[in-house]
């Protein structure tokens, strides 16, 4: 265990300053559960699709407070020794239970919870956040763009431009789960087992010279040759070159295509793609990159633009136009002074914000007859609508929009990952959960996924959960009210 | 040096293709230089402050593949053994000329420089690019929320939004640079002597069920105490709740702020400022943090909102206006076959995107008599205007737009920080770093400091480098004319 993976430390300072207030008030064990959640589906889109879960376990396999780490806090805070001694011997005991990644997940249902001590549950906080907020949002922006490419190769471009090196690297492995196909990034590639891509740059034609030479050069030293072409001028010289290298050098190579990174795609590829099969060359791709993104995509396909494969880097490594996905993480529920579980809401002034109390569970229900989706249900964690014949689900604001069901399957979403500490979740890689995030993708009706207006995804409480909810707000209302000083 | 600190591999594949290319065709030897620039300054605003040297030297001095690191690409590639054992061998012998962390950098200008063998210049290329981007963006961000905060104390407070672990860790940095006081971060405290800021989250009032038990707990265990006053009513129980407590425990406790998470924060901040001078607090802060940014905070200044403490998080931490800076790495010149040192140029159809070629270097003009800048003036390397009495400066894209210079001052900005692969930088520590970029902002006209439509600084080309691209302009057109293939 490396002192480099270990991220103990990589929480928000109020963290900690609540662990010595629990700690010191004798409350560090009470028992407690918070859960993660997300209040607004980002870009617009559907659905979004849950990532960042290895990392998190990579974090909490690793979490523990070093000696230089204690050496720190020794420095920069009043902590009592008795504190510090306390998180020297702090271990994570706690249970996790989260979505999987790839599973698809909705705003305003609990996506990850953690239940244990008050102390651990709020260590992890913040790296918990950061990691399924940043993951969770790359690989929903991938599977927009993904949408919009059909079947083509989905090339990942991004790393020059990614948020600092760990964005780099989980983002283009959370683009690989939104259904991207390969990378630029070798790191990611050996760290993940993702395909990697990338050709040459411009940089190599100007080291020969011209486009001529370099790509002879580039031919006689790798197989399968993908040629820049817009170093000087695409259709004078680049495209030219190509096929000249391509004439000459015959079965030698396999010209497997050609890049365009600027100019007017939608004209250059028609353009390109002429030259190319006149030249007997139909079975040469056209790699097309240059700051798209699922418009851009969008409207070059609409234009009929020859592109076969699509390198996207920026867009998607940033979530460029909507950088930050807003998952908040809750006390739900929290042992009291006498050793009862009480649930926990916090109150806000906008209804939306006001958060659901009491630890849950989702499950997702499907038609028994053609396994679609019907909606989520939010349930307490003690209920459990597979022994109901039917249900009735209503929504959390507007509770007069509200349907029964019956002959359904139900699903929970948030499945076990630690239990009491112990890693009790068998890790697939990374091809498997893209293939499992294809498939839960498939089982939601087209409506939910097209990126451009969808059909908004039932996700609604339980009559108990409500009940519950409406109590607390009730109580918490009642002991404002009452306050004198 | 650890495996983990090693980011050889964090690289785009083609940078290694084209090293396969050059080193099969003996060139992995020949002299190049490469500069990097960005085309347009982010947020609109006028300057942007750089960052990112320091992860870079990290980054090279740690540069090695390591066994693993070819074993994978032998796995994943057909690059002949002669090729990876020369990888093996490889080490960073090359030349770096930049820019210091909090120096002002403006668009189309290089803001460092790589000088060294064709193969170390092109392996740096993305890692360089990766660092640069993410950190003078943040820095940028962060300069322009201190422009409008003013002197009051500011807080990073982002880690949950950042984009993965390292953005979080080296974009709190470089908000630190670009004039933030603190974070929130705890890792980002230990690793660069950041001042941690943080006191307690809802959860710590929802432990104790409310904010009186909570606040008078936290109190007992924590000096200079900031209550979060917002997780069931601001007015009725948070800030009543906070005062009862001060005024209980007295002088045992600094009641050094009440923090305002929601709500109307022009409204709430004027009600709660009357509420604490009322009752005997006039000396207690008000905190205010909720998507607050540039733009929110001036327009809470305008209504005259009563916070003197400021936590940025989202906004600052992702540059959520614009989450990418575009900067790229361009060959500038390379030796051709007859060992002679050879300028370069990256054409594009549009004037903007023309790379301006030659070795070169950026001179800060200021006037002798008040030290104020006169603008950016970029020449080749063999240039020194410093010997020149006058100095003819126009603008690279309207040469019509020009000016002589008399009684200045001229400063190179990039300066060298490896020679030959030697470290021969002397870091300074970020304390300095932001004094340093401090007193450098100081030195820009107001007028290119405003965050709203500044004035454009100038940035220009000598006579000599703005002949020396127009020549090559000329003989690139001239061989692209004669491709008769």
């Amino acid at each position: 265990m490396s002192e480099n993976n270990n991220l103990t430390l990589h929480t928000d300072f109020y963290e900690i300053n609540m662990m010595a207030t629990y700690f010191e008030k004798h409350m560090e064990n009470r028992h407690a559960v918070f859960e993660a959640f997300f209040r607004k589906l980002p870009f617009g889109n559907g659905y979004a699709v849950f990532a960042g879960l290895e990392h998190i376990i990579q974090y909490i396999e690793n979490l523990h407070f070093t000696d230089s780490d204690i050496d720190y806090l020794k420095e920069v805070t009043d902590y009592p020794d008795s504190f510090l001694n306390y998180l020297r011997n702090f271990k994570f005991k706690g249970t996790v239970r989260s979505a999987y990644e790839g599973d698809v997940v909705f705003a305003n249902e609990p996506i990850l919870q953690v239940e244990g001590t008050l102390c651990e549950c709020q260590l992890v906080e913040t790296a918990i956040l950061n990691m399924i907020n940043y993951q969770t949002l790359i690989a929903t922006k991938a599977s927009r763009i993904r949408t919009v490419v059909g079947d083509d190769p989905l090339m990942e471009f991004g790393s020059r431009r990614a948020q600092e090196v760990s964005a780099a690297i989980w983002g283009t492995r959370a683009a690989i789960i939104g259904g991207f196909n390969a990378t630029s990034n070798v790191l990611a590639g050996k760290k993940f087992g993702i395909p990697i891509s990338g050709t040459h740059a411009h940089s190599l034609v100007e080291s020969f010279g011209n486009d001529y030479r370099a790509f002879h050069a580039y031919a006689q030293t790798h197989h399968d040759c993908v040629f820049l072409v817009d170093t000087y001028d695409t259709l004078k010289s680049g495209v030219p070159s190509a096929i000249k290298v391509a004439n000459e050098m015959g079965d030698k190579i396999n010209f497997a295509g050609v890049r365009l990174d600027s100019g007017d795609m939608a004209y250059l590829s028609k353009r390109v793609r002429e030259v190319l099969d006149h030249a007997g060359y139909p079975n040469t791709k056209i790699y097309a990159s240059n700051d798209l993104d699922e418009t851009t995509i969008a409207s070059l396909k609409m234009q009929h633009a020859k592109i076969d494969v699509w390198g996207v880097g920026t867009k998607v490594i940033t979530a460029f136009d909507q950088p930050a996905l807003g998952a908040v993480y809750k006390m739900v529920s929290v042992e009291d002074d006498d050793g009862q579980m009480v649930d926990r809401i916090k109150i806000s002034g906008n209804a939306e914000k006001v958060s659901t109390p009491g630890k849950k569970q989702v499950w997702r229900i499907t038609d028994t007859k053609d396994g679609k989706s019907e909606g989520d249900y939010i349930t307490l964690s003690t209920e459990d609508p597979r022994e109901e014949k039917s249900i009735y689900m209503f929504h959390p604001n507007y509770t007069y929009i509200n349907k029964t069901v019956e002959n359904f399957d139900a699903e929970p979403l948030l499945k076990t990952i630690y239990r009491d500490g112990k890693l009790v979740y068998d890790r697939p890689n990374l091809s498997q959960i893209s293939d499992y995030a294809e498939k839960e993708l498939a089982a939601l009706w087209p409506e939910y996924r097209r990126e451009l207006n969808p059909q908004k995804y039932p996700v609604d409480l339980s009559q108990k959960c409500w009940d519950n909810k409406r109590d607390i707000i009730e109580k918490v209302r009642n002991y404002v009210q009452q306050i004198k000083y």
